[in-house]
């Protein structure tokens, strides 16, 4: 079986954020999260039993948010070994339930996140863009899937302070991190809870059909 | 409520696919699909209810498959907005149900192919990719995922012929039509046979906790 240090390993900064956040059973949606749990600040939108959302912070463009998974997975490999067991003890079945719910709320969220950032940003064209390993400019050891607005030129006032120049979306090196700037916490914070409102909204629309977790 | 033409609009060339290859009850693995079922050929390696999986055409490196939805979506938000509705008839409660349902098979999927991916390429780094709009790279306008495997420099000739300067990678043109080569169809047909059977071993691994769609 695997150990606690397994599941959140000490360096790991989105395990970090994971056990600063706890899920909240009340709502997918954190009302007032503290940024300053973590260091650096965590501007966070999300935060379910499986998966959590929040802000990069060296964005790519204004706006520019991670879903990731709540338990410690390298790659998309690992999440896939996770949910496959031949082991019939009750631990072993339940972790591998949870990995593949885990994979459900990816796909479940990735849609309901886009829709609160275009609604935020104004935006309507976005990359989703997930990197597993060195080679694919994978940086946090942990799974994350990156939403990237693409701004219209010369429209990237219309969200937050637009310090990050989208030009930088037209060349891999998006994925470095010299060549990003670092969230500001202040507009950080605005963003996230505008994004937030706008989850919440989503997630009364959903409400007919879709568990909140 | 929407009619065929929304969902099947005529010159979508993933509808074509998903028309031309039903979902088989047995197994989301086909067992020998007709690549000429379509034009240009279609190299699939999955089919559910869902969703399906096939090689893209214009492959960026050898193995470059594409993941989509059965239904017709331009993109993540216009997934979204099928999950919601407020209307309480069967029929469309049906339709935001089957949306919920594939975006969570999106999630369940990524991590079967990218083993399958994997095993097939040896790789061990592949970055997973989509685009959201034109300004974004979307090109067909139906929401599919890609999976790009990156290969250690001197290494790509471990799977298939290696056509592809997978350099072209480093940059966004990888996205454009004009730099990438046509997929030889007798190399597609050998990956996608291969592919089909490394999914089938990710299958049976997973059946105790996953379902087979
Ligand atoms: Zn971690
Ligand atoms: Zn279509």
């Amino acid at each position: 079986m695997s150990t606690v240090a397994e599941h959140y390993p000490i360096d790991c900064p989105f395990c970090n954020i994971a056990n600063a956040y706890l899920p909240d059973p009340a709502s997918p949606i954190p009302s007032s999260p503290d940024p300053a749990k973590v260091d650096p600040q965590c501007h966070l939108i999300l935060s379910t039993p499986y998966v959590l959302g929040f802000l990069d912070i060296l964005p790519i463009a204004p706006g520019h948010i991670l879903l990731t998974t709540r338990r410690h997975y390298r790659t998309l490999i690992d999440l896939h070994k996770a949910t496959s067991t031949t082991a019939q003890d009750w631990a072993s079945r339940r972790a591998a339930e949870e990995s593949l719910e885990t994979s459900r709320a990816l796909g479940e969220w990735l849609p309901r996140v886009s829709q609160a950032l275009c609604k935020v940003t104004g935006i309507e064209d976005w990359n989703v863009v997930q990197n597993n390993g060195e080679r694919a400019a994978q940086v946090v050891p942990h799974i994350h899937f990156h939403l990237i607005p693409r701004y219209q030129e010369g429209r990237r006032e219309n969200a937050g302070k637009g310090k990050v120049d989208v030009g930088m979306l037209k060349s891999w090196r998006m994925f470095g991190r010299g060549a990003r700037e670092e969230l500001d916490d202040e507009e950080g914070a605005e963003i996230a809870a505008e994004l937030r409102e706008a989850l919440q909204e989503v997630i009364q629309g959903t409400e007919s059909v879709g568990p909140k977790l």
